[in-house]
């Protein structure tokens, strides 16, 4: 039997919750076949920086690399809590994990299932995957703030990309497109503006893209995407952008597929040099933590994502089978986090 | 007798029919009163690059420059069309008049207006607008390529944040709200990525808030925003952003609200240094060009902006009244440029 050795960060707010009901779902999924979770939980977030001074210590970081994959809740204080002004916790903690172990493809699928209520009003089949870079572009926090306070304040910005960046993540996109039925892939990005970022983006896409040649490549505008993506959202397949552009597509294609309760992620290293990390796309909502108010699912999709990527191909589609089949009886009707749970388990299909 | 000097820019693709409409439709709105609107025509954009090399001679800038306000279509050629690679149009005349003109109220209202059907199943009532910094950001071209064409290629964006255009645009949406009833003002960054620029914004928000007490203030995260702009449009009354989340959210926004065929638009110097420009949200959109198929309402109710900043309210009253009767008794139906043009004419009411 296999062991696999899982690094669970539930963080804070409604993390917690909805992580309790992702390992239910991996232990339930997994029973009866050859694995073994062996878990070690990081209590990191805003509460321990809170209680401690502490963000990420360099020994739990090092601790969590020495794992075969890491189950992330939500991190984030009460918005507006000055105790937390000086700390960002997000840059401190979580984007660190993503550029410090090298999570380049960030993979967030955006799956209307039936049953499912979209705030649009005629979304058709929404089945796309969005790559967005994880590791560079304005989220690498070069920059700084000169004269701040004074009327001659100048704060600066530096988005980086190198060609180095770019070529990993884009190829990821095409090799996740030619997995898939359609072999679609639409690039995105502010090309017309950004001239120097989209130029390397350009470059790298078509000389990439000339390597697939099965693949139907488009681009988009940043801008325009959000267009299509209200108008007509089953027109994607795969989607590759950056790390700024594709954290605002990802939270707009959260909301068009149902919900961000649905919304799933993997902050992939395909090298395997390092862990990835699987996450839900929405935050810690601080407002309805402790009182199980939150859909635990899209905690759940995201440890099928964790689990497609550990190899156990049948447990994550048995597990995305057990979520289609609850929405499907259950719909939107409002349950506890912990309902959510036992609906989706006692939905799992048999093995074999 | 006023006399307006109007610069009238049609530009690429389906500008020239949009614009004939709106010049129709400030003619018979202003007719009966005491403006008398005289026009310059400037035939700039990918066409006039194509055929004289040219974007925007400093001549016909100076011209422009002396006019009362600037009316302004759309520019961009075909997409992918090769001879424009090297041309940017969009840099050299569009972005260049924004920042040279101090364009830095960027005023875009998102109003579902009766009749128009929303993309969304249950939009509420829709009725927001946009202030979006015109003229720092992402936008300043700063930045460049390293190593272009190599494997080693570095590419950098730097998004250039001033207290003292951050001040200038949010005193401008702090005064909007004001004359609004709801007074309530959104403010839209990524504080807790982009932490130097969120800096900046943050603390010139909480200072010049300071002195609009009337005025409730909230914060969203640029990806959090377009989740709210999806489930509750209705919550928003003015909002203000960055020159690159403006520029994505008011797209988001055009479509929510009825479609990008009527999101209107105002590049405004609100110091009257420089003629502000005026003009529709959409683009150029060459594939339908030429055909009549482009709905020239967005450039309509861009003319109606156009009005109100040249202090002719009662005008701009009775052109967004024209639009609203149309909207409510033609809804979606099809009909060609000039029809939509036609229409709207007839459904002007009458001083008084
Ligand atoms: C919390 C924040 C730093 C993060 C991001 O911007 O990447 C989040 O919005 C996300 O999309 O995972
Ligand atoms: C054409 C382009 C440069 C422009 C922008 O990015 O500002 C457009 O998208 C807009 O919103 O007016």
């Amino acid at each position: 039997t296999r062991t696999i050795k899982l690094a669970v960060i539930p963080g804070d707010g409604i993390g917690p919750e909805v992580i309790e009901q992702a390992n239910r779902v991996i232990d339930a999924v997994t029973a009866g076949g050859d694995v073994t979770i062996e878990r070690t939980e990081f209590l990191l977030g805003a509460d321990r920086f809170l209680a401690t001074g502490e963000t990420l210590p360099e020994i739990e970081q090092a601790a969590i690399a020495s794992h075969d994959a890491i189950l992330f809740g939500a991190v984030g204080g009460v918005p507006g809590d000055e105790r937390l002004r000086s700390a960002n916790i997000e840059r401190g903690l979580l984007l660190k994990l993503r550029f410090d172990f090298e999570h380049y493809a960030n993979v967030r699928p955006c799956v209307l299932y039936p049953g499912v209520e979209s705030k649009l009003a005629d979304p058709g089949v929404v089945d796309f995957v969005v790559v967005r870079e994880g590791t560079e572009g304005p989220y690498v926090g070069n920059g700084g703030r000169l004269r701040p306070g004074t009327p001659a304040e100048v704060a600066t910005e530096v988005s980086v990309n190198t060609a180095f960046g770019v070529e990993r993540v884009v190829r990821y996109a095409f090799e996740t497109a030619m997995a898939r039925p359609r072999k679609k892939l639409t690039w995105v990005h502010k090309t017309n503006v950004l001239v120097h970022a989209g130029a390397t983006w350009q470059r790298v896409v078509e000389a990439v893209g000339a390597e697939y040649p099965e693949i139907a490549v488009d681009y988009m505008h940043v801008d325009a995407a959000t267009i299509h993506m209200v108008q007509n959202p089953a027109q994607f397949d795969v989607l590759v952008t950056d790390n700024l552009f594709g954290d605002i597509l990802t939270d707009l294609a959260g909301a068009i597929g149902g919900g961000i309760g649905l919304a799933a992620s993997g902050n992939i290293n395909p090298d395997g040099a390092y862990p990835s990390m699987f996450e839900p796309v929405h935050g810690s909502a601080p407002d309805i933590a402790g009182q199980q108010l939150a859909d635990p699912t899209a905690a759940i999709l995201s440890a099928g994502l964790m689990l497609d990527h550990l190899g156990l191909a049948g447990e994550a589609e048995r597990l995305r089978a057990a979520v289609r089949a609850d929405r499907a009886s259950n719909g939107a009707a409002p349950r506890s986090t912990s309902a959510v749970g036992d609906a989706i388990i006692a939905q799992i299909p048999p093995r074999g």
